[in-house]
């Protein structure tokens, strides 16, 4: 699934804040909040079973379920922004504005319901948008592939804001300029990571505007209130140890060195996906990442989940209890941070990641430690040192004292794969190898016999070819499921009322992934089932050309994934042709379908090097609107590769293959390439073969046969 | 000629700076100064004659003139630093330390003799270095390049410094540790850029150290007295319209309306390639670049021209006058920056590349003009408003009221080639070739013949060969001609008394170029007159491979250059190789060697454009230590490529070469190659002999044809 280039997910936004990306190249989660975050009929989606195995659910069943909880009869837009600003009056508020972000509290890509504020706010459901309300206006930010829907689902009180169109302002020059100076701009701390809160602080000072944190009531879940969805109580489980490979004492014991080489004795965790790696646990809160509510502090000789304890079993508890870590609930976070800052305790904040809430809670504590102390700290200006029960005034400095501003300790090594996690990726894919070769060789067929399926059915019907497999938990993001002009959408979703059916008179693109118990998938391929213009030949071959440019790359250690984009890239540029996303991603082991720190992309600003044992996608791709789309894409290991030289004394590195399903040769045109190409070609749809027919039998081995054929 | 990476050109330093390069990568003037000055003995050089028409010197005659310049008898060491740091204690001096770098006063390559104070303090000759010197020690940083050197001819009173070696502090570092806290540290603000000195002044405060501007008077010329060259009195000309293709007026006006734009009103030009590139004027004050001392202000409604009168001859007088250009003595820069700052002028300072006598005494300025106008003004701290007859306590800082700094509006102007410029370049290149064709035809058969010729010999007959070009001036660069081992050296230079001969048993490298009247060139080929091994084939081969690839590359418009350095790279890297250089630089029409801000190489901070009418170099290169060296150079003009698409509605551009001349086929591993990379080789040859041949007759247009048939 490719990664759109304005929209980084929040790890891979800590790994360019972390090193230092030109500021061009930062952007404010305003804009354009959480990437991915479906909150509208999902194809997929999970839930689980009361014996802690997650079981798939169909996202028909889902949507009835959604419909049912988020209530039968919403009051009238008018009357959630008439609530919303009479609650902007109130003596314990006192704000000129409110924005509502779509993240979570954790930054997480995929949310649970109860925290989809913006959604329910505006009626908006597509995933990416930000609220903001004045006393006089209501706009709307969200980016080109949402025009329309906006324009659909928003009422008139809303101003849609088209971001990237000439002359749109920003939500930040538009605050400037439609409130008098010197107003009070209210956030809820939990849903800003600390930098866009400090970010966002600063840019709404150029017109004095104050930045309000009100901590202790987000006024979207005021005005929600009786018919706000629970939030998730889904239970977690253990991520069996010959799978997570390390246990838990060792994870822990790996930060805490970290934390000492840091000058440091503490350590808050608040990405969910981070939480579970380091404890070896999974859950299902939200859809397609098995992770689950909660924080981690992991001080130099206690541990403590912050967690609803009815998400925890004995067994569970049990692991947790071996490990040193303690249970306390989810909501006493705040209050423990507080408690760290007021003992003097040296923190590590990844501030990329920690909402706005938990370092201002830290910042003021830390405060009293040394007034206390008797020092006067290195903090100064607008730090408020006061108690006021729900709003402070925002003074995040990156001068605290007891605080280290960083990427999380658990950021790098979550993404170097060790042995287990490595076996358990490789064995997953070939699961999902067969599921897919199944599924074509199924589809294949039936669009022969001209069944007419929709985008929708067929993305359904490949969630059925994958729960047959051992270990298959659910998809890991939505099915990207277009057919001809649909594909040309990068991040197309097919919806039940609007959806093309597969036919063979265009291209089929097909972006897919599931998680299973031992590891995650992320696959595309485009399909033409019957017969390619020389256009979609030409432009095919280009992006496998540049497919196999990068799957080829050897590289020197420290090279940072931007180096090698252009290598998928030249091929196309060759004839004029480019393709506007990043072309790798990072990959968790059986956790989140998009992680950093590492990426592979024409922005400069990350500069995380590829290190043996990360995970990336390779997934070039051209997309000529109205027309047609072409995406292929492989998940890759980065190794060690065994060379006569190396010259510096230094490891060269590159890609061994995670993903073996065939690349239809059909699509090829044999002219544009070379010997070395071609044998790439036959090499690789030799290795499918022998990999994935072990697991095939019938009309889907037959199926494999005839398309790995040597070209 | 190859730029290593970590010794940027001023132009490029200022890229890297004005581009927000990541700390890291930038590096202070301080540890490796200035590039490739040469400051030993010269394998070739210029002087001017009385007729303002440039001609060449013998390096052997520039030797003795050297010689006999700098003195017969001079002091020994240790009298040089105990006169150095008698001036210590002087009360209008007061300092504790003294640095002196290889700069001149315009961040030069080359610098005229004068100027070569650290060589003349310490006695070492090599090009790169920086000397340190304390009340009680005497420290001198140098590069891997010159450890052996700086043993020999560094005395005992010197600590030698290994830069880069494990453990070798900074400078810096160094002054942190070796003086006591609140130390006043001297230096010459010319020799400084304003940036330079602002890191050197904030990096030397963490032990309270101060930074002290010494500005009348360089101390090292105080001791060198009566035996320090005069200053270069060599005549300037006109450069000629139909090589500068727009008249100084036009270009005038194009620098006023950047200052209209940014709202300045003035603006001081201080690199010396930019001065003559506005003015259309060439000169020969340093070797290699055509360029003359001088400083340029350019007003609304006039220009100044800082220079010695003595170099300005009638015509270019009559040149100047036309311009509306004004005549001043070149030491009058610093009054008039003053005046210009007390009447409250908004001057644009480039401080990546002005000097910091100039940026201070514009400060101060400044300062008096706002107590004038009775303003607080916006500077604050240590600005010293006293006018202190020679020392100044260092008080830049970049929120100086009336300062724009950035990068100069003519480096980018300068870097685009117009259609004679283009021209120019495109026919000197020809000659060039034929001059290299007679050389490589004539050297082949006294090596066949047996003949002993050293490398300095074959590069005096290279210069020979040149001379019988038309408009041919000079060497563009010291020649590199390296057999053998000292191939692998990458910035190796021959000398009289230690150099090799050249054989048939290995490979020989020779990067060597030259100033024409219309144009600059830079070439490197490495040929075998023997039977090269396998692993010389196989490793020439991979370095074509990257020249080809990055020659072939098709980019969009927008693309910095580094985004390309990979496509020279990958063919080694995959076999575990690579090169410690950078891939390509910028090359002035007619100017300097080496210019900004473009560039292609593998550190990222440059994130300049590569643009339509740039000319770079495509000089990948492998070196094997102790053994042999490869390099294939040729230069490119970027240019707009005509294609069937062009996605995003924008520019694709590629590349046209400058260069003609064979490249051997004997060394190249064919079964290695591909079909398209044999292609572009015949394609190339051809060319070589369409466009070279009708330059050539007898043997070396029978060598021609020999060396360009096809594979």
């Amino acid at each position: 699934m490719a990664l759109e280039a304005a929209r980084l997910s929040p790890s891979l936004a800590a790994a360019f804040r972390s090193h230092r990306a030109p500021p061009f190249l930062r952007r404010l989660p305003l804009l354009l909040p959480r990437r991915f975050l479906r909150t509208s009929a999902s194809s997929s989606a999970a839930s689980a079973g009361g014996d802690g195995r997650a079981v798939a659910l169909p996202s028909s069943e889902l949507r009835k379920r959604r419909n049912s909880s988020s209530g039968t009869s919403p009051p009238a837009e008018d009357n959630k922004l008439r609530s919303l600003r009479r609650l902007f009056a109130r003596p314990d508020i006192a704000i000129d504005a409110y924005i509502v972000p779509s993240q979570d509290a954790h930054q997480s890509e995929f949310i649970a319901e109860c925290f989809m504020r913006r959604t329910y706010l505006t009626g908006f459901t597509g995933s990416a948008g930000t609220a903001v309300v004045t006393k006089n206006n209501a706009a709307f930010w969200t980016d080109g592939r949402y025009f329309l829907q906006a324009e659909k689902e928003l009422s008139h009180d809303w101003t849609l804001m088209r971001s990237g169109n000439h002359g749109v302002p920003t939500t930040i020059e538009w605050l400037n300029d439609v409130l008098p100076s010197g107003c009070r701009v209210g956030i809820d701390p939990f849903l800003f990571s600390s930098d866009a809160a400090e970010e966002l602080k600063n840019a709404i000072s150029d017109k004095n505007h104050e930045l309000i944190l009100i901590r202790d009531l987000n006024l979207v879940d005021e005005i929600w209130g009786e018919s706000r969805p629970e939030p998730p109580k889904e239970p977690t489980r253990v991520h069996d140890i010959k799978y997570a490979g390390v246990d838990v004492p060792s994870k822990l014991s790996f930060v805490r060195s970290q934390l000492a080489e840091n000058g440091c004795d503490t350590v808050v965790i608040s990405m969910l996906d981070e939480v579970a790696w380091l404890l070896n646990m999974r859950g299902s809160d939200v859809p397609h990442s098995p992770v689950f509510y909660s924080y981690l502090i992991v001080e130099m000789s206690t541990a403590t989940l912050f967690v609803d304890s009815s998400k925890v079993s004995e067994e569970v508890l049990e692991h947790l209890k071996k490990a040193g870590v303690n249970l306390k609930p989810y909501e006493a976070i705040l209050s423990d941070v507080e408690r760290l800052a007021e003992k003097g305790a040296n923190l590590w904040l990844d501030s990329s990641s920690v909402n706005a809430a938990i370092v201002s809670v830290f910042r003021s504590g830390c405060a009293r430690y040394l007034k206390k102390r008797g020092k006067t700290g290195r903090q100064t200006g607008k730090e408020s040192s006061s108690d006021e029960p729900t709003t402070t005034s925002h003074g995040v400095q990156n001068s605290a004292v007891n605080g280290l501003y960083q990427v999380s300790p658990v950021t790098l090594a979550k993404s170097i794969k060790n042995e287990a996690e490595t076996v358990g990726m490789k064995n997953s894919h070939l699961r999902d190898a067969a599921a897919l070769a199944e599924f074509w060789c199924w589809l294949e067929e039936e669009v022969h016999k001209n069944v007419v399926l929709t985008e929708v059915q067929v993305a359904e019907n490949l969630l059925e070819f994958r729960r047959k497999q051992d270990g298959f938990i659910e998809t890991s993001f939505d099915t990207i499921s277009g057919y001809g002009a649909n594909g040309a959408i990068i991040h197309y979703r097919p919806t039940l009322d609007s959806c093309s059916s597969i036919g063979s008179d265009n291209l089929f693109l097909l972006d897919s992934g599931a998680q299973y118990v031992d590891g995650t998938t992320d696959i595309t391929r485009t399909v033409h089932f019957g017969e390619p213009s020389p256009r979609q030949k030409e432009c095919f071959t280009r992006v496998l050309q540049g497919h196999i440019a990068l799957d080829q790359a050897v590289f020197p250690e420290r090279t940072p994934g931007f180096v090698l984009d252009v290598l998928a890239r030249s091929s196309l540029w060759k004839i004029g042709l480019d393709y506007r996303h990043g072309t790798g991603h990072g990959v968790g082991a059986a956790l989140n379908v998009h992680e950093g720190p590492q990426s592979i992309s024409y922005r400069y600003g990350n500069l995380t090097a590829l290190q043996k044992g990360m995970i990336v996608s390779n997934e070039p791709g051209y997309y000529e609107d109205n027309s047609f789309g072409i995406r292929i894409e492989n998940l890759l290991l980065v190794k060690e590769v065994n060379l006569a030289n190396s010259f510096g004394g230094i490891s060269y590195l590159g890609f061994e293959k995670l993903t073996f399903v065939p690349i239809q040769s059909k699509l090829m045109d044999l002219s544009l390439l070379s010997p070395s190409e071609i044998n790439w070609i036959n090499e690789y749809h030799e290795q499918v073969w022998e990999k994935v027919s072990p697991f095939l039998s019938g009309s889907s081995r037959d199926w494999l046969w005839d398309n790995t054929r040597p070209l």
